[in-house]
């Protein structure tokens, strides 16, 4: 931090510059366009729609595509995603996912990023569809190519074996699993790739609500990473910069 | 009940064979062979060495044996099996398992029960083998055949498929596991006969001490019943009653 | 499993049969009827109406009794009965059980397993009714003689001592209760067939919502066996893979 | 409170008779008698050993014969057991219960009260019996009859009925037990005098340490009131509490 | 019980007192009378309508006074307390108190237990008074005499102390509270009579629920027993008891 | 942010003051003098001698001294209290506090600091002395005044009466309480000024390790914030914080 | 104490100041405007509207104006607020807050407390605004300045900088946080004003609903005091207590 | 599956492979090599060496060595570093490290892995560094290059700011942090590499243990992954995963 500001000091460095290495972004109105850029290479941001009036949300989801040209709008039912939908510039792309309940749009002119890079998505049952489903746009809004393998339940070895190969092509894949949430230790014990587990929220009695699942996936014999119960969005993201890297590698990005 | 008080009334039933229906035992002179008999049958009792001084559980030993011709103590450490050795009478036939903490001692003319039914009893790793090892010793001691299959861990599905038809000729499975406690699924998923989940306290953090692994298989996405946490010997009994129902059908016992 | 690539490697068996073998089930055109004959062994597979809209339960519903003649639904509210019956077809044998809030169709070809075995399903109290329905439901549908005893309170032990004689008769006995869930252990010091504890979420306060009945059965000083609160339809598939082990034996089957 | 301020004002109350009412006891030299019956009365200062030196506790209970005549020590080890001994004036009588872990010191002018009422104190099994033997000291103390009785275990029905007399002969009942806690339940549900459940900390896995068989007497569905896990001094000083009131109304103390 | 059964076999016991000593109660028609005299000393059956549909609980009231001449009814809405109302006899008298949401009704031929011993009922705020209300309505309606002292807060010292002469003059002390539970610890600090701790589920976030009350009467300093969290019902029969076994003395029944 | 980068650029802030208010201490060596004054006016670096050998902790030790004249050490058994004193350098002045478990020591220049403020510490028994000891090091240390008003129970309140006056006379005061921790809120119930909840881990079973004492402390139905358990150290930290600012009022700083 | 009871019989000290000595309180009819001032000088009464009828709101904010000018109600949603301003005398000045649901009616004649002292509230999110909203309204009943700053995450260290300034001028600091809670630990590590951590019950999944905020703050590595989660009212009034600590200083009130 | 079983049918697919395509590894002896290939790419097998005697975790480091050319040993005493030394073969290179308890010997002849990848680890304290060490020895024996940056403690910015740079060139970041487990949120919002969150168990009281870094960590309003409590292993091998899926990019392989 020294360094930086004996430069602004000496005149080497705007102060412009400075705050933005120490912030992580600048707040002048010339920096807006250098945020958009740095977010488009990022985690877009996410609007909750769950503890939101439709009205709040369309008003947040308008005022996200004006300024990024995107709005990505997490758990949203259908008379949100109408208030949503009413609320935007005409010519906008819009993509309302009901099972997902998540809504995007795009607006003519937005830069969507394409990564060179794979994110398998894997669920144990369809009751783990819609938090699969939240991980799967925001990794494809990020950019990754997302491969989406539905309703590989442990209970039959079978399943798991005919969806091996794609799962193992993938460069990192997220398993979704309620009630014991077994699914993501069997599936790191069959591949050499990242796997973040998702536990959801199925189950009922002792361990009920996705604990059993979270414990499960933390105490697992293999090598695994977590992220919170129903947490959808984040396994995504975090699928997608892992993404992020292997397309910046696989670009010759960086290096040691 | 009212029908047994009425039968003592009218002197069709005595005293004895009244207390014998409505307490499972009776306690007169006359009827101590008739409990050893009925508890030959059934499961037997254990001495549970954990919290003992080494005198006070060999001198239950030593009881055990005069009274019913064997003795089954668990939780054993050598300075323990040392000190019951000790004080068991000469020419009893003994059997001390370091790995699963137990001792049995049989009398020269202990009549050991046989049953025509298998237990299997599958660990997932090497720090399973303790608890399952006393499941393993009771069901024995019932008089079920034990097939014992060890390190069956669920991240080598490999390793699964190299046991199951073992597993699947038993007539009842006790399937140990620590950690998340995935395997029981997995087995349950393959076979057609009851499971017992076993739950094993290793693990650390979250869930840690068996509650991930417990909590895992009440969640169980197949059929599993389940005992609490490192309860190898609930487990290897209720094993044992299940062979214990297959031999009685085997042999002809009772029919609808 | 090397054994089976080598036969197959060999031309000594088929593709078809490895896979039976190794997966446990089939999936060509002509392994179907074999699916089921083996799923009519073993536990049917069940429609969990709660959290799916009456529509989707029908449809799943009229699907099972189209290809296995068979439809077993548990959580059933009479609006989705209502449903489920519209969406059959004409001829089929329906029994929906309002307090079990099960439902049941068999098609008239429907070949219902028998057992020569009997599931006793004992409740604590009324409010055990329902959960333990359903264990009632799925042991029946399994084959099993059922007998349902009623309302056997801890608190009053005459009670008890009055279904005595049933409860012994029985192979396998399924236990329900809330609040302390202490029956089950009195009701395993009686016995010597196994018992399946299956805790109901009646109770409030501390270790209400199952918990204390499932921590007491868990640390029963008898030896017993558990499944998760409320999770009656696995208490009765437990009580009916025993039952279907007993009837092989019966029927003499398999031997060590 | 004003009228006693106002009778203060207006002389008709000592400054020492209003402090002793309103605070439960007088700190003038004079009132040292006075609050020494009025302790007698109720339940005597217990000396907890456990976590204090040997030496602190031997003073404490050598300050407690001073100044009350008697010393009550609760949690004594064998080494502090004599150094105890060793610190109190010679013709103290000292009984010391190995098992309760209990030490009590009568000077010889101690003037031991005595109530005209029975405590029944019973064990569910073995491990029960030192924190049971807490419950049954104070309650002594306290000047109740103490019946004892051991072993009463929730498995075997005709232990229960075999100690049914004295247990519904005494006026008030402490029951403990461990693992599941379902002693008191069952022991409440045939007797119509107050029961006092105490869970005691035997128990392994989930619910283990006491806390199994606290939610079970919780959630009893009879009448019982609960102290904390191994809190034997509680109920036996709650049951004693119960036997002096039973006692003030034999001896013709109070009435409405 | 073996002296039971030799006295049924001898003829100097008939079989329906045997039964009635072992099961404390007797199905007999000719028992019913000596049955429900039986019931008059002890906890009345009180009917829970929460979770019961008006009609089924009304139902249920009217057997009770049917069977009993009298019904307790709890957990009363006011929408069930006109069904119970419309449903029962005319010249019944009921008490419906919508705070304690209980329903009393007595038949004009109904004996009323009349008990020489009272108990207080002490609430820390006013949202304890419907827990509490219910405490206060089964001790009454067991006989004794109930003295309700509101709002009794422990911020305010004074408070206390302005209530205090009433509490130490019961022979039993039901004190209700919730959030930190801290009353009834402070109330037992200053009587010598029993004190039964009630914790009420008020309170939000970390102890939410009652539980912080609970866990906080089960580690209070002073002499306590306790009650689940809102067991009024419980609480009130528990002192109702105490109150009975102190009305016993006063009578001049029973004495060691 | 951006004035102070402004004013960097601009001459008007050398670099070093620039990262002084950025980061609230300074790097580089003439700023050592000014981050000791800085540090005198706030919470003292203590040293946890818990988890360190006596060597690391004399080594800490001295280097503090060296550094700030001050060492405050927390945690210390007398074996680490020998090795901190042969460790320091001769003129320093030690005050070991065999109870408290803290060890100060002072150069003889160490300039202390002293605020015109006063920190009542208050403890509900004998054996949460320990823990308040280090929060009244700490005020101590900080430069408040420090009133020790010690074993004031919640069970007799004449006790809490007693030390009102000093109590109410404070600027902020901590109370250290365990077992169900009520101490706090009857304090706060008396007083108008600040009031900070220090739980004890003392207790056991359900709520024990000072889980009861904190949920009451949360739950307390008057004003009060709360630290964690055993947490002495940050309890006395804010009480000085408060009588810091009390003390800046006092002396004329600031104001708005 | 004895002092105060030995100055009332010497007729040094009436009953009315003695009572209000002791009570903290008087209930004479002339005691009534004593409290009141008193009252003024600490924390409003404040009626909580969750849990309550609109009508027994609206009753208790008319009584509580009646007797001290003012109302401050809490929890109140709009139908609420329409009743409680439907109920209130007509020249009241009413401040309803939608999103903090505080309403606060001042009479013409309401002398408000006014301290020279300022709170500051930092909010994390969006979603604690409501809380900290609350927490606000009260610090400003209390009299103090308060410094609103929302929307300070921790994600971006740079807005946290942007609002040093004002946080740095308060006399003490609430920072209200959801989901990890790590807000109040960065802000504590920048200032040396108390800081008092608001845990808020976002968040979902394992340490949902505030408790994994409320962990955070308990086992912060800096200074920080916490009330219990949403506990906005108790966070506003421990910083309005310090405030009025502050400002009695600065007027010179008191010193040591 | 299918199709590999025809292609062995076929005789286009060796047994051999086809069981090393579904297993994942094969057993026949030629294929050793093969093996230890493919296990050189992955995570290596660790030794855990707590809970096994020294000699025990010598022999199997000593067969470590034989098979694979090298031993990774975690949570060593220096009792079972000096054991393992003397069971090695001579010219093995050994590595201690005695802060993160791991060991780590290299055959002569080990063919080392490298990746072109970076693994960033950085603590929050000292107390981190054993846990934080663990995964450190674990990336770099993967191959990656390890960037090793120690007490970024979160109450001090500043510390943070000063190691940005090198953490924003990592590829992949483990933050270790005990307490309240803020650290990796903060570093998330700072980079826009994937960040895993390694909680560390420290802290004491409520949420101590780790579970609040733990919670702190699901819930962070940043994106992260999280293992377990202490789960210095897990980390580092899942951020090795990460950082050979960057090498593989950089390397050219794979591609979509």
């Amino acid at each position: 931090m020294r360094d930086i500001l004996d430069a602004v000091a000496a005149g080497d460095l705007s102060p412009e510059a400075a705050e933005a290495r120490l912030r992580g972004y600048a707040t002048t109105e010339a920096g807006r366009f250098d945020a958009a850029r740095e977010t488009r290479r990022g985690v877009p941001e996410a609007i909750l729609a769950e503890g939101k009036t439709p009205t709040e949300t369309a008003d947040l989801a308008a005022t996200s595509v004006e300024t990024t040209r995107r709005a990505v709008v997490t758990r949203v039912d259908s008379e949100t995603a109408q208030a949503v939908e009413a609320g935007l510039p005409d010519p906008v792309d819009i993509d309302y996912d009901e099972r997902a309940r998540t809504l995007v749009a795009h607006a003519p002119d937005f830069d969507a990023p394409a990564l060179d890079a794979t994110v398998a998505v894997v669920t144990a049952g369809t009751s783990d569809a819609p938090v699969a489903g939240e991980a799967s746009v925001v990794a494809r809004e990020m950019g990754a190519t997302v491969e989406w393998l539905e309703d590989v339940g442990v209970a039959h070895l079978g399943r798991i074996l005919d969806v091996l190969d794609p799962i193992r092509a993938a460069d990192v894949v997220v398993v979704a699993a309620g009630r014991e949430g077994a699914l993501p230790t069997v599936v790191a014990g069959l591949v050499d790739t990242p796997v973040v587990g998702l536990p959801v929220s199925t189950g009922y009695g002792f361990g009920g609500d996705g604990e059993a699942a979270l414990a499960g996936m933390l105490q697992s014999c293999t090598v695994l990473s977590v992220v919170n119960v129903d947490a959808g969005f984040v396994a995504g993201a975090q699928a997608g910069l892992v993404a992020r890297a292997v397309d910046a590698a696989r670009s010759g990005e960086g290096s040691n």
